[in-house]
């Protein structure tokens, strides 16, 4: 049985995803839908204007597509024709995204899973579990260490800054204090530090340093490193798109304190988003094929439905 | 909607069982079945032999029994007449006592969760999760700090010992090289480490040191700490039933290195086996009110059915 899938989107998640499926034993890549007329890939590639011609020959649809304005002005359409898998990621608007997609979904008798990936992701289907072991609980999420686009940009609009990149860390501190229970004391600016790296002429880098850390709303309050390096360091270790964190959840049970921890440390968060993504696709196929239908968050897909094995070879080899 | 519950067992995991259940929103605590006539409780005691006819005023039995021979003979009588959650532990046997109960249960019309707490239980479904997203992973899965009965059994059974216990410790060389990708180096030897806390005579110390350190497949070829206490410091630091680890799976994506990991750190091993435990009482009562039998595995379970929050709540606050 494979799973005959496409992909809408190629920016730095399609290219990931695309790359992924390759490595998956029971799927094949139908071709990339785009609005560009040519994308540097030997994959097929198709108007997106033409997509719904393809729907008896695609099994699962990824979108990687933005969740700015991409996915709330196209995903519904998609769903309507495709059983998909997205990584909308706005995540006051997820319940909103998920009730149009289980319209659009039901309607047409195809399957939705939204909102895959880390976070929301594997982080939502930790942050539900570890609360659920526990009468009550204090649950902490840490972000990093991983590269912020905000951040980053705010250091270059600065005079005399060449390149530079922030790398958002929690801090080990506040990681300790969730681990031992004491997470309700971590406050906003104390959980993690901003670390700067910083590409500019040495006689400028007194004056960089100040005004980045008297920078109010982006680094005032935070603990603040600022590193200069040249050009050349640079290029060759600060290219990448680590990211990563940890959920941390404490609780009281019988007068004992228990902590369950999921962390993720990643050298690419496109290339592992897109895993996630792949890995819910085979259970998007999986539901639609027993005959279910509408949108899925994580909260609902049984975790076996991810793996290319079978329950009985899960069951003898992890369980 | 309240769920009621029953017990039957009452050792350390029952005892866990009743005193979370007390603290749960949707639940009740009908009684504990037990051979024995009189338990130190407040909670209705009554014969196990009777428990036929409690059938139809409880939802969800958990069996707190032992899983060395109670569940193997006596898990299918029950799962005849209610609906259970075990917590059976024999991984090698698994496949098989999920066929005998998926029968039992799916026969009388009942749900049957198998294999519940930690590990098998949580370490599972993270080990089920975690290689889905790989298309190729190293997995290790570490145990500790946590108290090892035989181990702790061997050192008593030295001349001259009056208390003492172990406690098998991941290594943290070996924690780290799996975070780092390098888990296949990893050899079971190196992966933990033995700590020893002996009550003795001090003239004895050495010739009961000797006697550790050389014991054959217990102690040699692992990492041995041996620490002599009084009886006042055992009495006071070495009483509880701590244990957790962790389930560190890393793979290459796109020539990245991208690592998950799951960890545990308990006080108290039986209370958060049975707070797991109890929540997928949550999820049997909800299945079998879905319309569903038969036995099921935590991989197949739809993580939101553990919680006692609807899954709307939950889309708002964990996605």
């Amino acid at each position: 049985m494979t799973i005959r899938t496409a992909i809408v989107g190629y920016g730095n998640l399609g290219r990931s995803v695309e790359e992924n499926i390759r490595n998956q034993p029971d799927m094949e890549l139908v071709g990339i839908f785009s609005r560009r007329a040519e994308l540097d890939t030997d994959t097929p590639v198709y108007p997106v204007a033409d997509i719904d011609s393809y729907r008896d020959s695609v099994d699962v649809l990824f979108l990687c597509l933005g969740s700015a304005t991409d996915i709330p002005e196209q995903a519904t359409a998609f769903a309507a024709s495709f059983s998909t898998v997205d990584t909308y990621d706005n995540h006051k608007k997820i319940p909103a995204h998920y009730e149009a997609m289980d319209e659009a979904a039901a309607d047409n008798g195809n399957v939705a899973i939204v909102s895959t990936g880390w976070d929301p992701g594997l982080f939502s289907l930790n942050r539900t579990i570890a609360s659920s072991i526990f009468p009550t609980s204090q649950q902490n999420t840490f972000w990093g260490k991983g590269v912020s686009q905000g951040h980053s940009d705010a250091l270059r609009r600065i005079d005399g800054v060449k390149k530079a990149v922030q790398y958002t860390i929690p801090r080990e501190d506040a990681i300790e204090a969730a681990r031992g229970g004491h997470g309700a004391d971590v406050t906003g600016h104390g959980a993690h530090l901003r670390q700067c790296w910083v590409v500019a002429d040495e006689s400028e880098h007194d004056r960089i340093r100040e005004e980045i850390v008297t920078m109010p709303d982006y680094f005032v309050g935070y603990e603040v490193e600022v590193h200069f390096i040249s050009q050349e360091d640079f290029a060759r270790d600060h290219q990448g798109l680590p990211h990563g964190g940890h959920v941390i959840t404490s609780g009281t049970l019988g007068g004992t304190t228990n902590a369950v921890e999921f962390s993720l440390a990643l050298e690419s968060n496109p290339d592992f988003t897109a895993a996630v993504q792949v890995a819910y696709g085979r259970a998007a196929y999986r539901l639609k094929d027993a005959g279910l239908t509408g949108a899925f968050s994580v909260l609902e897909v049984p975790p076996y439905l991810l793996a290319p094995e079978s329950l009985e070879e899960l069951l003898t080899r992890d369980v």
